[in-house]
């Protein structure tokens, strides 16, 4: 929450707030020693997991479960220099306990690509960091 | 080019394309052993690679100097469920070349935070890949 040159720090209830309200967010992680990074659909569940939908036969699934990713939000407008942007950190784990499976199967997110017999991945929101940016016309 | 289920794979020179309009993108990198992202604005400079000015003091400086990272580009529409997304990923690195320097100050791109003696970081798009989302209605 403290003001910075350019942007204001968002704290977790502004991030989680922003973050409910994205369609779109990009899940980080390593994928065989390098960088790598997925745009994927999403929503958040009731304890500020965040919960998405892929094939259970996907690289990510292989590449994230079990292990520490970042997730991140944004929106920005390119003619006022303005916008957010929110990174979550934390554990990935896929679903495997039936019940929570048949439950998200009923409420949980879609995937936005045809898919049979989707797996659920869930992100702890451990770390939640976030920025405003206001906009600075004066910049080149 | 080829189709899949619910996506298309683009070719590296449809992906320079998108790249070369969309205003903000992320770059994928680590630091202190976790994942991390930040959304930056960037140009496409006439080798393809990646430019983006940002402090020289800034954690991402420190951290993608000399390592390869990602950079994601993205643009999607929650109503059709469709669009596309580009990674480019290659060895990021500082300019330090005075005269390079100085010609991307003057043609460059800025930073849309206000910036005293910013720094301009490429990053070489060894490799690109990209997909096009054509919507799937039928998905839940």
């Amino acid at each position: 929450m403290f003001q910075t040159d350019g942007y204001r720090v968002l704290d977790r209830q502004e991030c989680l707030r922003l973050l409910a309200r994205a369609p779109v967010g990009r899940v980080v992680y390593t994928r065989q020693a390098l960088p790598a990074v997925l745009p994927v659909n999403f929503r958040l569940d009731e304890s500020a997991c965040v919960l998405m939908c892929t094939s259970p036969a996907s690289d990510l699934v292989r590449a994230v479960d079990g292990v520490v990713v970042a997730f991140e939000a944004d929106e920005f407008d390119a003619a006022t220099r303005s916008g957010w942007s929110v990174v979550v950190t934390g554990p990935a784990s896929v679903v495997t306990d039936p019940a929570e499976h048949e439950r998200l199967s009923r409420t949980g997110p879609g995937s936005w690509m045809p898919l049979r017999d989707g797996v659920f991945v869930r992100i702890e929101s451990e770390m939640v960091t976030g920025r405003e940016l206001r906009g600075a016309p004066g910049a080149r």
